[in-house]
């Protein structure tokens, strides 16, 4: 059972489903991939189908080495730990410190915020909040990444910290926050992007993206 | 410089703050208090003083081995890497993922929905939205635990998932959320209670603790 293929259940528009994709592809684990469509039906994460696999009835959900794991960074440090190679955590312990605050910062700070659940409460204000919430996020992140990074987040490594902050920009674009004051994002976003695992785990490039938004 | 004895900046009812010294006391960490009152003066957390040595503007910060960590399981996982006993972590990997899914799951996907930040921009639905994001978490918590849990959350080791779940039950509480639909998260939330590292970290025993929430 350990060694069937791994089954990725994700929406390809998903921020957290976009954070393990490319931890997988970095890994170069095969996987299959099933669409939860957030949207249709009222939200198919919510069937009782799926509850029964994911009773947090959120994507992502990965079924590998014979369970069923859920939460982004939980399914990324158990990849980290089960298949060390190429790390996305650096080895001294300072730095994986900091690793670890971005992508903190990032999955508990600013994405549940701007998260559909809390979109839908904000009725007209909801343009405003979400670019409130990723600018006061973005501000904090800019400075620490004056801090951290070389070429990525965290020094010349790619590392769990940068597959938290591709999608969390590519939301930021979405929401129209003018990324000008961000300089050290924009600019680690844009070196991230050119790398092949950040490409085909892209939103525009899954299975169940729409006709309308394939790259 | 990292022999010094490490400073924890928190406020006495943060939850994320509670975690953290939870962590210490378990770990039996010496360490001063310095608390910043996230009410008082508009957020003290908003000071220039503060922003400086915070970015993130948020508690808890741990100033430790020379540098300053933000964001709770980023400060609990690096003391769990430099000092490993007792651990927060279980040894097998497919339980490390559970405690993870555990912590993620409340420190993403509740406790951020019912923060200060986003209650102010729910006005007279504050309460309502408070009690049905912890309700919604505490369904999906309650069936994972009831395939987890041993004593504790995961098996009958304190562990990470453990130190986010009793901040997050008195959060409960304060929103008067009817607990009766979830028996295991009261019954580890009890038993939690009765060790010692728990009650010294309880919010009503802090330095900054308002004497009429003292215990």
């Amino acid at each position: 059972m350990a060694s069937e293929k791994p089954i990725l259940y994700s929406y390809f528009r998903s921020s957290c489903s976009w954070r393990v994709r490319t931890a997988l592809a970095l890994k170069g684990i095969s996987y299959d991939q099933v669409p939860v469509n957030l949207i249709k039906d009222g939200g198919q994460q919510f069937s009782d189908e799926f509850k029964a696999l994911n009773p947090m009835q959120q994507v992502p959900a990965l079924k590998i080495d014979g369970i069923i794991l859920s939460q982004s960074l939980a399914i990324i440090n158990y990849l980290e730990e089960t298949r060390p190679n190429p790390r996305l955590l650096p080895q001294d312990p300072k730095k994986r410190a900091q690793v670890r605050m971005i992508a903190d910062h990032i999955v508990s700070g600013i994405q549940p915020l701007q998260n559909l659940s809390v979109l839908k409460q904000m009725g007209e204000k909801k343009m405003e909040w979400a670019q409130n919430c990723i600018t006061s996020g973005f501000q904090a992140l800019e400075q620490i990444l004056q801090q951290t990074a070389g070429r990525y987040c965290v020094g010349d490594e790619v590392s769990m910290a940068d597959l938290c902050l591709v999608p969390q920009v590519a939301n930021a674009e979405r929401f129209k926050v003018d990324m000008a004051p961000y300089p050290t994002i924009t600019r680690i976003n844009k070196a991230l992007l050119e790398l092949e695992a950040f490409k085909i785990s892209h939103p525009s490039r899954q299975p169940d993206t729409p006709a309308e938004l394939r790259a």
